[in-house]
């Protein structure tokens, strides 16, 4: 199912891809190699320039048709990365998109101000759209995004977090983000009030769709699909919507066990599978699942009030993409 | 000598000041206390407000009026401190500004967050002010203090940094800050290329002096004056030009003593008071104030090619007063 929704969304922007891959390359123009070398360990290790397609995606749709918007489109994909680079500092992550960390290979040092640099790089290029709301959307989830890490951090290990609390964390952190990129589309293509927030509100339901989406991945993917280990945003502390749902629903001594775990920085891959028998038992995966398409359907009810244009039909798949299991 | 220059500029300025302070205060509006407390910390803790300031007088020279100057400006200064506060944790400084560097008290990622918090802040000011060149001047200056960091990182204890590495990182690490800081006031205020690069120079020629100035101090200055410990740069690993002119004019046995002790991360009291004598012999210190004047007195030379405003003197003074000696 995955599988041919992938290949649907793929034959549709190939070329668009094509073309993102090419302009990420050439607008990176460091005066330092070091810089070209730790941006590309993680820009070019197979992220899947979800940000960048929606940019163009929404923006065609709105009627945009000139060829700057790849050039536009990376501003976002810069942005994601330098977030990247900062949270793997931040997590003491081990790897990511399949790779070892940036911050194990060069340095945490390194690492952060390669993520300055992609963060002056991306705000760059909000400036050159001319834009001015541009520029301060950019600003602005730039702000959030740091805030959103910064809760998340506060909240490392707490066993009390609450849905609400993990939904506040999803938006500052993922979904602002996926959002902005929407919504930059629509404002660069001139398009009314009205359908900019249209689109905004896709790219803001999309992102939280994609989170929880990846939230599950965590639980239930191997760690060669998964490009890190499974069960690595527990053993960081981060408490998602698939625990904080379990907490809620296991027995007391159920929770009494998972709470033990939490606090855990070295838990065994059979505790590790014992929680994931109890998230199976109290159904935990298919309440997360379902939460997500609800949120990946309002992606795709934001849609219906916008004129219909070709673009439509790859923005439908992308939300469904983003919830289907493989299979 | 210093403190009179002081007192002049102080009583010239004061009321700037005072608006700086409350704006810095007013802006920071983040929705995490966290954020507002770990900025706080080094933002409220004795900065000179150099930058903001420059660029107020500069736009005023230029003819700028407008009272939002005093918002405007307070983005040189949260840029700043979003550097200091990275740069306290890559260097793994102790103190800052007289106090615990912020990632001692809060964390290291606390710290690079909010770092980001400040970045994303200042370039959204630098977007009200709704002119692109500053935008893209923001940005650029960000992208470019970060690839200074790096290349300072990159020459850690190295005993062959050049004068013109050296040169090359005060440039990148200081100056384009300080310069950006003017050439913002006058485009702001409208005023012709011409003047605009008379600005720029003035801010240029200022900050490398500034820079300079700074460097001498880690080896002549005490603790309680200087807010960080005496010997803090050569501790760290980083060779200023003290050192470097230094190892050009020592005897190859002093030099042989002076490379160890770059690679020693602890070194004595008394190995740090030999490296002066030396310095003093070789007359390091009045070599690096001399090249600190020099630069000091092209920034006055820039300013004579802008017209006669009530701002000139004060800018005069602070271009003595960066490289005038306690006294």
């Amino acid at each position: 199912m995955k599988k041919q929704i992938k290949q649907k969304i793929m034959s549709a922007v190939a070329n668009d891809l094509e073309q993102i891959e090419s302009h990420l390359n050439s607008n990176l123009d460091p005066y330092l190699e070091l810089v070209q070398t730790i941006a590309g360990h993680i820009l070019f290790s197979g992220g899947k320039r979800l940000r960048p397609l929606l940019m163009i995606l929404c923006a065609r749709m709105c009627g945009y048709d000139r060829e700057d918007i790849f050039h536009f489109s990376t501003m976002f994909e810069y942005l994601h990365v330098a977030t990247l680079l900062h949270d793997d500092v931040i997590d003491a992550a081990e790897m990511r998109r399949g790779k070892k960390a940036a911050h194990l290979v060069f340095g945490a040092a390194e690492t952060v101000l390669t993520g300055d640099y992609l963060l002056a790089k991306s705000l760059s290029i909000a400036g050159e759209t001319g834009k001015m709301e541009i520029i301060q959307l950019a600003a602005r989830i730039t702000s959030e995004m740091a805030q959103g890490e910064l809760l998340q951090m506060k909240n490392q290990r707490n066993p009390h977090l609450t849905q609400g609390d993990y939904f506040k964390i999803v938006n500052s952190k993922t979904a602002v983000l996926i959002q902005a990129a929407c919504e930059s589309g629509a404002i660069l293509a001139g398009a009314s009030q009205d359908i900019i927030g249209s689109v905004s509100n896709y790219g803001k339901n999309m992102g939280i769709a994609f989170q929880i989406a990846d939230d599950i991945l965590d639980y239930t993917a191997q760690t060669h699909i998964l490009g890190k280990n499974a069960g690595a945003d527990l053993r960081e502390g981060k408490l998602t919507l698939p625990v904080i749902y379990t907490l809620q629903k296991a027995s007391e001594q159920e929770c009494a066990f998972i709470k033990e775990l939490i606090q855990d920085v070295h838990f065994s891959h059979s505790a590790f599978e014992k929680l994931i028998d109890i998230m199976e038992k109290v159904g935990s995966i298919s309440f997360c699942l379902e939460k997500a398409k609800s949120y990946s359907e309002k992606a795709r009810e934001s849609l219906m009030h916008i004129p219909e244009a070709s673009e439509h039909s790859v923005l439908f798949d992308i939300a469904d993409f983003v919830v289907a299991r493989d299979s």
